[in-house]
Formats: C-alpha cells, structure tokens, sequence
C-alpha cells in the first residue's frame, strides 16, 4: 500500500537482520495520525467523514494490522522522513480501499494534504518515538522488572535467617544472613525502578505542532497542545507538548534521559547475574552456595554435568545494554 | 529435526528481532561436522558409509538447506552448547531420515556419539564463529571496501585539477584540489583494508581439537591439525590449528581484534560520510561544493527540497559500529 | 603523617598523571570522621576532649590543609581501604602532634580504635565519595550550567528579530529567527541541569553505619542515622542514611545514576558546540551565520587566520565525558 | 620562555589534573624541530650556525631540560597549534638567550621564520604524536608486557605437573594442569605482544611536510622524505614519510589502530586478572587454589585478613582502558 513495499531499501543492509524499524514505532505513529485527524476535523480543517475514516485506518495501524505495508530499515535520513511518508501512503491507500477508491489515486484521501496535514517528518518522528518509548517502558519493561523485584523479595524472606560468610575483594570477612544479601538485590531493583521511571518522564514531551523546524509553521495556533491532549487521553498516559519545540527537535535529550533509565537497570541485573554465576560455581570445586535449577541437558563429554540457561545470557545481555546505551548519546552529540 | 524446534527458548528474548544465531554460523558449523566426519571416517573411527553420510548432511547445511531448523537466539550459555547441540541433532536425524530410519531414534547415526565424535561445543564454537566471521570479512566486507575505494580513486583522478579551499577547525585554511582531497579518502580506505586484514589475522587459528577444556581429552593425537588441515581445503582460507588450545578457548582475543578491523574501517567511512554531508550542505545556504544525487523525494512543507538517503545512515552505521566495537573486547574480558 | 607517605604505591601508576584520587574526596573524607566523632563523643564511646580533638583535625582535612598528606593514586583495592587507613593515621598523628605526643605512637589518638571507631572502609568511602560528588554538582557544576544558560538566553533575546535559514540534515528548509533557534540551546541546557538535579538524588543517601558487608556489626543501633544527620548538617545539603545498605555498599548505583546527569549535560552542550563551529565556519568558504571572537593568535602560513580556542575543546571534552561515562557503569556491574 | 607561560589557559581545565598535554609528546616535538633543522641547514635555507643553535636547543627539549616552559592543557584547538608555537617560542628564546640576545625580541632567531620554518601545527604536531606514541609502545609498554609474559611462563613450567580442576561456565569441568593454565595465559601475553606491534604500524608513516593541509605548500620538494630519515636516524626507529598526506593529516586512522592494540593487551591482561582474583577467592569460604602474597595491612574489623593490592587495580585499569580506547576513535570520525 506504498511505494516502499517495493524494496525501496538501502541494499547493503539487507545484509542485516537488526535493521528493520521496530513496529511498535509504526503502533505509535498510528496514535499520532489518529489525534492529529481528530483534532484537524474537529477544527473543520478535514470534512468530518474523511477525518473518521483516517482514524479508522490508524486504529487499524494501531492494532498491528498493517504491519506487513512497513518494511523499512532504521537506516534512514535522520529524520526518519521515509517512515513518516511510508505511514501516510499506507493510511491514505487503505483508506481509498475503505471508501471504494483506486490504489495509488490518492484520491479522495492524500497521503501528504490530508493524512499529513499540519505535520512535519520533523516534529512526528520524534512523537512517535516517545510514545513507543513509553508504551515500552510503562507497559512492558516496569511489570517485568517488578516481577522480578517480587520473586527476589521473597527469596529474601525465605531466606531470612540462613547465615552464610560476607565477602569484600572475594575474600572472607564478617557474616551475614541470605536474606540480608538478596534484600539488598531487591533493593536496588526497586531503586532502578524509581530510576527507569524519573528517567523517561521527558518523554511525555511531544513535538508534535512544531513542524519543519520547531516554528509550528503550517500548523494552526493551539495545534501542538490539542494533538498531546488527544495522545494523552488515547494512551493513557500523561503526554504534552514540549515546552519548547526548538529544543524537542534540535536534539534527541529526551531518549538520551531515558537511555540512562535502562543502563541504572542493567548495572544491579548484572551485579545481580554475576554474583549468583559465582556464589553457583561449583557444584564441588566451586563456592557452591547455591544451587540453580537444571533447565539444560549436560554436555556429552560430563555427562553429569548441568546447564543453567539464564546466568549466563543475563551478563551478555547486560554488556549488550551497555554498549547500546553507548549509541544512543553519541546520536544526539551529532 | 531437532527438539530446539520446538521453541525451547529464552522467553524474554522473543520481544528482540536482534537476537537470533546469524545463520552464517550454522554454515560454518557446517564445514566443522564435515572437516571431523572426514578425519574420523579416514582413520577409521567412523564407518565409511557413515562418514560420507554425514558429510553430504554437512553439505546441506553449508548450502543453507537446515536454516529453517536453527531457530536458537544468540542468548545460550556462553560456550553456545545449545547450538552445538542443535548442529548434531539436525545432523543426525537428517541422516537418519536420508537412511530410511525412523527420526530422533538416535540410530543409525547418534548426535553425540556419531556427529559430536572427539568435539566439544567449547572447541567447535568458536572454530565455527572463526570460520563464519573470515568469510564474512573475506568474501563480503573486503571485496565491498575495495569497489568503493576504487570509485572514489576514480572520482580524486576525474578531479584531479579542480582547485578548491581546504580548510583546518572549518576554517577557510588555503587551496588544494578536490582530486588531492578526494585521492586522501581513497587512501584512509586502502589502509583501512590492509587494517582489516591484519586484524583478522588471528581468525586463522582454530581451536577444534582441543575438547572440553584445551586438553584435546577424548580426542586422538593429531586431531585438531587434521581438522584445520581439512576445514582450510574445504574453504579455501588459510586455517591453521591453534599452537595453544587454553588460550584459544580461554578467551576471544581473535574476535576482539577481528572487531578492531572493524573500527579501523568505520573511523575513516564516518569521517567521509561527515565531510561530504558538509560539503553538500545547502543548496544556498551551506557550503554547497558537492550537489549529491537526489534520490529520495522531497517533502511536502519544502516541495523543492531533495533527500540524499545513504551519507545519514552511513553516519548512522558508524556510531552503530562503534558501540558494537564496545560490546565484543568487553565479553572476552569477563 | 601517615606511612603512605613513604610512597607506598604502585609503581606503573607512578607513569600516569591520571591517577591521583582527587582531593575533593578526602575533603569529603573530613565531614565523615569529624560527624562520627560529634556522634561518638556524644554517645560517651569517645572521651570528650578526644572527640573535639579529632573534630579540629577533620576541620583540617576539610579545609584542605593536610593535603599533602594524602598522596595516593586511585588504584587501590576495589573498597578505598588504603585511603581510609590513610585518613585515619593523618587525623591520628595530627591530633597526637597538637596533643604533644610522639608521631606514630598512636597515643593517645589511635587510628583504628578512636578516628575509624564503628567504621569500615566498605562504608565510609562510598560515604565520602557521595559527599565529594554532592559538592561537586552543586557548588560548581550546577552554577557554572546556570551562568552559560544565562548567557545563551541573553543571546536569545538580544536576537529575537533576525530571521535566518532552518536547515534539516543541513539542507535549507524553512526560516526561523536565531532568537528561536538560541531559545532551544537555551533550553536543552536549562532540562539538562534538571536532569543532572535528579541524577544525582541517590547520593544523599549514605552508607555509613554498615560497616564491614552492610550489617551494622561492631557499630550502636541508630549509628547510621545519627551521621547521616550530622553530615547534612555539617555540609547544608539533605545527605540521609541509605535504607538498605547491603545495597548501598554491595553497588555503585547511585553513583552510575549521577554519572549519566553528567552526560545528559555533555550531550546538548557537544551538540551546541557542534552547531557553533560549523555556524561560524569560514569566514568566506564557510557557513559564516556567527563570527566567534578571536582569542587566539594566526598562524604562521595563514596569517590573517584567527583561532577560536574555546569550542574545539568544548567537543573534545563532551567526547572525553562520553567516554568517562562509559567507565563508571562498567565499574558497578562486575 | 614563551607566553604559554603566563597562564594563557582555558579557565574551566584547571579544575581537573588530566587535562595536561604529556611531557613525552614535547620531548617528541624536540625531534622533530631538531630534524627540520638538520634538514634546513643542509639545505641552506638556515645559515650553519643557526641551524646547529636550534638543533642545541631541540636536545635540551628532546633531554626533558625545558619541560617547566610547557604548561599547556590538551584541551586546544584540535590541530594543536598553541602546542607547536610553545615549543616555537621556547626554542626560539632558549636560543636567543644562547646567543647573548633578548628575551622576547625573536633576533637573531625567530620563532616562526626560522625554528618552524616549513612547517605547520596541521603536519607537525601529529608527526610529534607518532613518535611520542611509538617510544611509548617500543620502549615502556612492550619491555613490561614482555617482562609478565616471561613471569607467567616461568610459572608455567613451574607449575606443569600440578593437576586441578577445569571449568566451564564456571562449573566443574575436566581436569587440566596448572601449568596448562598458565601457558595460556602465556600465550595470550605473546599474541598481545604481536597485536601491538602490528597495531602500531601505521605510527610510523609521519604527515611532516604536508603543512597546512596536506599540499606542501611552502615545503622544498623532498621536504618529508628528508625530515623523516631524519627523526628515523634520531630515534633509531624505521619512520618514513606518509604515502599521502591528505590522509595523514585529514585523519587520526594511525592513531585508532594504536589504541586497537592496547585494547588487544587489556582484554586478556583483565581476564587473567579476573581469573587470578577468583582463583584466590576465600581463603577458607572461596575457591582457595591459589595463594597470593599479602602486600597490604589487614583491615581493623577483620585484622587476620590481608590484602592483594595488585589483582583489583589491574581489574580497574583494564575498565580504564577500555572506556579510553572509546575516545579515541570517536575523536578520529568527527
């Protein structure tokens, strides 16, 4: 349903699995298109049946449902303008279908004058980026964690009078209880969980109504302030327009903030890996304090020997966050 | 054909598209089973009908016919067993089902037995992660490198006499030619080559033959030799075995540096990538000395205005690089 | 003063100017042993006149007076042991000599029993260096953020009314006024001193009085929390005892939490530095929308060239902090 | 001797003490004015005598005589020109007051037209890096490296017949011996070894005679060639003049591929440091195989207990390294 279904790619980065924007964006982008189209129709700036028909669509690209007409690699100009003018081919040509028109017609509904209208690549990108950031961090990331928090919290308790040795320099010093040692684990998490969320809260700043370049030209008075109150009341979540577009869509702060979030996660999640790897070692000649369910088969030459399959990927996906974490600030200093 | 088929994995890492086992791998792994199924079957270890058995599966999986069935995320334990073990598994019941015997009844051709005979996932892994990144660097990188080195040679000669200000801290500084400069980035990417292949340099040597910890436990005298001797006839590539094993399993200093080859390319392409978005600023009000090839269409606030859609993301790539280049030296660290 | 004087060091860091724990930290050193003085003097662990003695010492150390006594490098073992041994002789041998004592007698001012009374190394010096760290971003980093985000918005109204070019992927786009586009500097710089105020929330929590491992052992109840309240009075700032302080001494947490307020300052700060140099290139050849003051004398070949040596230096420094902020959660993970 | 003297300093750098260009890259900087002067005198664009005063000079500079007259922070404009006129000016005025003349008059010897004759900041100032960056790798780094390697060797044949326990994952594997072990580590060492001296290659081609931006403008023909057989014949080591100079100077690639190589040393020198300080774990609750000299006092809580100052240091180091070995190449893509 656009252009770019045709392959219209960067050849090189075929080559890549990592490189295909993620279609949480694409969800994302659905709200923004969806508040914008309520917010022009309300307005008078599009006919009431077309603005419905967009929002229609864009519940549709919310829902996942068109998925499969976004196929573009992140590997674009910095903008991202080809995602944006991928989202609006998309809307408008599903919402032709809708209404009996040709494909490709761009009549009666225009990917550019009608699904576009009043925005920019510029200022919509952005938008959507933080509420995919959101969406992510709030629904998906912070249960996980707490979940996690729980579980080790419980240990704690259980745990609350087993005495074993504390050590510092890996060496032997004074004694201390299990449940003291995995309430401290609980602890940080908790603390990353305060981190994660004071973190991301510039998010909920949304450039949305400063178009091109931060002037809101093209775009009505108010503009920016109605489309962050219609995201905020579809989302849930207490979006609002920055507070000063030039700084929204100069530099790239707000994920940069947020990007700090997940590394004050990663660091006790790989202080908390590498404690248990080493306090399982063993099971003979190793510290051996405890022992990790057997979730993997041994190996064929020990045969006796058994897998843990969680310890281990934890740490590598903890190097991983950091070097990711590395990305994002370099991206924003260009 | 394989158990890891039927989704034993990680479940967290179902959210990330960046996690799976690149297949060039399992095709590397391919040549592994082969190179061992050839020595074993010529010293008499294996039966000959076995041998050959394996091999033409091994063959299959070189071609990339199995790819469906290495379904496995990057996240295993560190030494990849789970991955080792799919390659046996798949092996193993391909044979059998080409033999007319009955899948995963282990007979007549065993996964750890047969296919596994005198190897360890801690000697083949990384033999397999050597082989599959030297083909990666040789028959994809190198060859990508040296024709864009030779169209910007090609450009610094077409410009050889045109004068333009060179520039020190973006200060106009005083004149040279654009063939001059452009003969300097030909240059950065001729040394860039010679840096890559320097680097991964150490890729050569194998660690196969070594078992499960260095020793070469369970394996005949000579092993690890007859194998690279086998794996480099059958790649073409100079393979040699590894003059010593702990060291070669003890730590991934090879693909530490193999990644250092990387950067050495990624620093002077970013630095290219960043004068020409420069040089191309405008077209009024920049700089303006380059015009690039308008090959993305305009938007719709600024119709005139026309995207170039490969120096961003070549800038973009660069940082990736770099972070990438933080995440290998520190896994070989731990 | 202390048998650290006597060069007890390791002798490669002898090579690195790097390497000397900056004395901040012992200033910060001072605030810890004069508040667990006032405590123990109070309780009747320490004789009265004993107390005041190590008092004034402290004050001493705080004001900066015994620095040369403190001449150790930051490689020590990973707890500060050797820096908090070295407090207390200091403090020990100071107080004898005001006493009219013998220089290490340790009489009547023991190191251990009197100035370390209830301490660990495990506690203070993660103590001390929230101490040093709440300092540094209050009373100079913050200051010094406002003075600049004072200045650029100065700027930004002086030049309210000239309109100039907006550029996206520095292509022309469509206008805006430098007061707008200085607004957004000003701005970025005003969130991030924001960011770096929050950041840095998890330092006032201190973890003295968890002495060796986090269990208190060896120090009164309520110890904690009667220096956590003498260090924020003693300093003015809201410094509290930790909540959980196997947490706070098994992690850097709140200390990888600060570190990246100080790159969400570096990031916008490189990117102003960024636009400056490229706004200002030229004078004639360049972009030339600034002309920066020359400070700096010509060149030899150019004369007429002048140097601006401010902004150079300012993208070096945001790249020197990428990489220190790099270092600081790679500390905490293992 | 030159107005670097007078606190010409960028204000904000004298809060931090690293900020200091090293003495080693003037000393440097005096092998190359020496040369230049060889060069020009030979030439005859410097009478004899002059010629010879400067070259007098440059061996004052060269022996570390005038190090008090360079004060400079690293933080200059990123050609390094404030460095080039420093040393202009104190070897001119070193001269001046050689000659009987006046301090500041810049007769008889002037510090552009005669000591940086043929020269500029953009070709000399990373040729001075190149050769300060190889005497560091030849003459301390390599020696030292060389000396652990042969320590840990000697350990190894000492240690050849001690069988232990291998591990995987951390988990009891098969055994090897402790000898094998270490030859590793040997090994790691000598293949460490290769890489630095590999990476350091590209130190020795030298931009000097490129001036300002590569062309040679105002440079005699042959100009390089001569001063690099110069400083060759100087420093005993094989530099040779750039292939290109637009890429010597346009780039800091050499220098990215220097670091390549420490980075190559740190990640196994972190490893075995690792392994060391968990080997030597407990003593009675760790893994306890290995027994390291007690070189620090043991703390006042738990006074049996002796520490290793050695094994965490070089843990934090190698984390050092690594955040440094992100600087750089980041500094060399701008």
């Amino acid at each position: 349903m656009s252009r770019y279904q045709d392959g219209y790619q960067l050849a090189g980065s075929r080559l890549s699995a990592h490189a295909d924007v993620p279609k949480a964006v694409y969800h994302a982008y659905g709200y923004v298109k969806k508040a914008v189209a309520v917010v022009n129709g309300r307005d008078g700036r599009l006919p009431g049946w077309m603005a419905q028909l967009i929002e229609r669509v864009a519940d549709e690209v919310i829902a996942g449902q068109l998925d499969e007409n976004f196929p573009l690699y992140v590997w674009q100009t910095g903008s991202g303008t080809q995602s944006n003018m991928n989202v609006n081919e998309v809307i408008s040509n599903r919402a032709i279908q809708l209404a009996g028109g040709q494909l490709g017609s761009k009549t009666p509904v225009h990917p550019n004058d009608h699904v576009n209208m009043g925005q920019s690549s510029n200022d919509t990108f952005p938008t959507a980026m933080h509420i995919a950031a959101v969406q992510a961090v709030h629904a998906r990331l912070l249960p996980s964690v707490q979940a996690l928090q729980q579980a080790i919290q419980a240990k704690a308790r259980q745990w609350r009078d087993i005495v074993k040795i504390g050590r510092t320099h890996l060496e032997d010093a004074v004694p201390l209880t299990v449940g003291q040692e995995w309430s401290g684990y609980a602890h940080q998490l908790t603390q990353a969980m305060d981190r994660i969320t004071a973190s991301a809260e510039g998010l909920y700043e949304l450039a949305a109504g400063g178009t091109a370049v931060g002037t809101g030209l093209n775009a009505p008075a108010g503009f920016g302030e109605a489309i962050a109150v219609e995201i905020a009341d579809l989302t849930g979540q207490p979006f609002r327009t920055a507070a000063n577009k030039f700084a929204a869509q100069g530099g790239l702060d707000a994920m940069v903030g947020a990007s700090a979030g997940l590394r004050a996660l990663a660091v006790p999640l790989m202080k908390i890996a590498n404690d248990i790897r080493w306090l399982a070692s063993g099971p003979r000649c190793g510290i051996g304090e405890l022992i990790l369910p057997a979730n993997e088969p041994g190996s064929s030459i020990m045969p006796g020997k058994d897998f843990d399959r969680i310890v281990d990927p934890a740490v590598m996906t903890g190097l991983r966050q950091h070097s990711d974490a590395e990305s994002v600030p370099h991206q924003s200093s260009t």
